[in-house]
């Protein structure tokens, strides 16, 4: 019998190397359906689209994907491990058996790292490292070796969501290759560059967009050069409105702001002369318990004002949202509708604006107004 | 024994016609101090000051003025007769004895008019009229005639405020010439035109420095030249990404939010173009009930996100901002010290940044964003 196959995904932009695991998946498991939980307008790592979850949904949908879900902004703004755990139990619901994921190191076993990993913590009590790499040392102590490259460890939440789920998928990493997650810029003669590579060096120009095209399937090229392309350095206006026109208690409502960080943001941006960018923003305010990533993360929840108890929410009650399909995406959905755990939402009416998709719409409202288009109010799946 | 005159100003800019009003006090009563109670970088009338409260008390320093204080910004956010009560006591506790202020009637005892209708309200209750409207349909049966020119109702309000605090003031009407409140457009062969005809015709070009050069003393064309010159223009897009963002119990926090509007703000708000600008927007959301300069005022509240709360512990208990004085302005100080029943702050520490002066810092800090100098930390009164 024919299987699914979960992927979880930004696409941001949708570039070869996504194209590749789309094309490796088809290749390995010709009969499956490939479903993917794409993050909507707001990613983990705290930092807006740079195109709309419509845009990269239908560029994934052109490229063999046959179902694509928006991973609530409420998984997204949330740690790895949470955030795996949304992206994780949702594809299971969907009736995911299989989940391909990219790693720095595909040898490894991440089940079986998982299984050993899962009671482990970092330590929340010392002050002078951040959670993420007290963690990485006290999973280094229990495997004998560190994980602690960006998808390697983006793996084994997976794993660990896996096995709190009672592993109902299949793992199946894909070594990276070409580039590193974090390598900002373009080889020649290569065919893969990271999307931050690619986000960085696009603009408008001709010459970028020659530049960019062995890189990118023409699609997304063209996407980006429709736009609008979005990013940190329109929303960032916003944000330092927020954090200055903010009481502090308030401030501390904000899902994510702990051990009275709230106090240094907001003494920090008070200072700050007029002319700097989010991203020498996030350096001024950072200690050596907040990482740069955490921080952008906070900076999301900052701007979406999304509070601890609206995170609560979506944890206690999941859902899904869908954004596209084809027609086996269609039939999957059929055959899982009656018996998935959560309810699958495929439009946004007035009254679940103010329900269970409010922060959704908000975030929508907020993406919105720069890019110009309606995210939620009366926007259907894209059906291919 | 000399006295002292009490002026409530926006100096919003200072012209001609703030410049005669001193001369016209000065020839009145030569030996008597002049201070000037100023509204902050936010006005009553809903929107943001052209130039900074630093700006103007050096104008008004320049030409005639003695002591310039500032009404914090919890008063400028009140209604009229609110504002009124703020700015009179305030005058009167440093030591005022007269207050003058312009009128379109200047003939009208309006203290005998505020004995009169000191009891008189509006009716809150007539869901198809403002209560600026019922208000001044009550005041006409009272008083057998019409009170309803912008600065008479001021006045009146002025001599009401007056009425309440047992009548420490003696008021002098000034009569307004050449111009009205509402006038936008500038008068060939004139000196005096509106602020607002001053601002709305306000540019950079030369051309435009020359034709308002007959409204303006020359200090005052020269610092609107050097600016910023800041306007709704500037905030509209935080005021649009406040409005979208908050949740509807928060939005239902801000002082002055009455009768559900909130629902109506955020609801027209989401639904907006993006091409709109401020006045667009507030004719889109304006009610039978709710004014063009109500939802203006209301505005203020949203962008400097002020609570109702916050509010009434000003009511409870005003404070004096100093701004500026000379010699003179001074030595009223130094007299009435002692004996003022409201603290005077000439800085603002750091403890009173989180203190009572929070609001006018957030409101300081808010400003900077666009006017780039900072509004209060470290900022001594100006000694002219």
């Amino acid at each position: 019998m024919a299987g699914v196959v979960g992927v979880v995904a930004e696409y941001n932009p949708f570039h070869n190397g996504h194209l590749y695991q789309l094309q490796q998946i088809k290749q390995a498991f010709p009969d499956d359906i490939i479903i993917v939980a794409m993050s909507g307008n707001f990613l983990q790592r705290g930092e807006p689209a740079c195109l709309d979850k419509w845009t990269r949904t239908q560029e994934a949908l052109q490229n063999d994907a046959d179902l694509v879900v928006e991973l609530p902004v409420l998984a997204c703004v949330q740690p790895a491990d949470r955030f795996a755990f949304g992206a994780v139990s949702l594809l299971s619901a969907l009736g995911a058996d299989k989940l391909v994921f990219g790693a720095e190191h595909s040898s490894y076993d991440f089940m079986s790292f998982a299984r050993k990993v899962a009671g482990v913590h970092g330590e929340f009590h010392k002050y002078d490292e951040s959670y993420a790499r007290s963690f990485q040392t006290a999973i280094k102590k229990e495997l004998g070796h560190a994980v602690d490259q960006p998808n390697d460890l983006l793996g084994l939440a997976y794993a660990k969501a896996n096995y709190r789920l009672g592993e109902p998928l299949d793992l199946f990493p894909v070594q990276r290759v070409e580039t590193s997650y974090h390598d900002q810029s373009l080889h020649k003669g290569a065919q893969i560059a990271s999307a931050s590579a690619i986000r960085k060096n696009f603009s408008l120009s001709k010459k970028t967009q020659k530049k960019l095209a062995p890189y990118l399937p023409q699609v997304s090229l063209n996407d980006l050069v429709e736009g609008p392309f979005v990013s940190w350095d329109d929303f960032w206006p916003l944000l330092r409105y927020k954090v200055v026109s903010s009481n502090l208690a308030d401030l501390g409502q904000i899902y994510g702001m702990s051990e009275g960080i709230e106090y240094r943001i907001q003494e920090q941006t008070q200072r700050l002369p007029l002319d700097i960018n989010f991203d020498m923003w996030v350096k001024k305010v950072k200690t050596k318990r907040f990482t740069y990533t955490h921080l952008a993360r906070l900076a999301v929840a900052i701007l979406l004002n999304i509070s601890e108890q609206e995170v609560q929410a979506y944890n206690s009650e999941p859902y899904i949202r869908l954004l596209g399909f084809g027609g086996d995406g269609r039939k999957q959905l059929s055959r899982v509708k009656k018996n998935c755990p959560f309810p699958i939402y495929s439009r946004v009416s007035q009254d679940d604006r103010k329900e269970q998709l409010a922060v959704d719409y908000r975030a929508g409202k907020i993406y919105q107004l720069f890019n110009g288009v309606e995210q939620d109010a009366k926007r259907a799946p894209i059906v291919f």
